[in-house]
């Protein structure tokens, strides 16, 4: 579906995710993966929920991911697949300004994500997400402690 | 200057106003002003100051408005001439998806700004810049009293 949108759509959509998208990605502590963490990347958008109509319309545009409204009135548009966000992100690429750090390092977390074979290759997984924090949102590093 | 930028440009920024732009109008009271008020139109974008470099960029693609850094270190890219939100507007408006209704009464309201002749012209401008709020906001009508 992204793969069909022509350039003047896929620009849109890209000034759309540089001014309201986040990209992120979390390791969420989860004992019933292999070392212990979900590693779970996100694109979201977010809008209030008056303008649900055109909001859904966007979105179907985009062709994956799903459309949730959360309790307090605000619209979320969540693309979670990884394989979903590869598209996405490679599509829209070429006609992002503020976002390419974020673009280009997320891309590499997922290509390191369907790689990872030892317990060695997910602890530096787990770097290239602390460097994603920091890049996102300046915070301290994290200590984690793999299993098993 | 933004006469001059493609279709792709023009996409991209209209997507970064649906997402990340701010169109609204203000009647503020003002002594100075024959019928008692200024009325401010305003584009605004919104971004952390830690995208300086690319935001900055951006705006001058625009080649309109200017940019400001707020003390909690937001930056505010601010177009605030009529005649610049206009040329805007009219760029920007073949690629927007989710604010074209705010759009069209803007362009509405600038044409009548630049019209009014009479007290009673005014009254209507100021019905027009309620008629935004609701839109905006969903707030209650204010009852404003004209002067002379």
């Amino acid at each position: 579906m992204l793969q069909s949108l022509n350039s003047i759509q896929k620009a849109y959509i890209a000034g759309f995710l540089d001014g309201d998208g986040s990209i992120y990605v979390r390791a969420k502590p989860n004992s019933t993966y292999r070392y212990g963490f979900q590693i779970a990347p996100y694109v979201v958008f977010f809008q209030s929920a008056k303008s649900k109509e055109n909001f859904v319309q966007l979105c179907e545009l985009m062709g994956c991911g799903y459309v949730r409204e959360r309790k307090d009135g605000i619209l979320e548009y969540i693309i979670s697949k990884s394989d979903d966000i590869q598209n996405f992100l490679e599509c829209v690429q070429p006609y992002v300004l503020l976002k390419r750090k974020q673009i280009e390092l997320m891309v590499k977390i997922i290509q390191s994500k369907n790689a990872v074979a030892t317990k060695g290759d997910f602890g530096k997984l787990l770097e290239l997400i602390d460097s994603y924090r920091e890049l996102n949102y300046s915070k301290k590093r994290i200590k984690r402690t793999l299993t098993p």
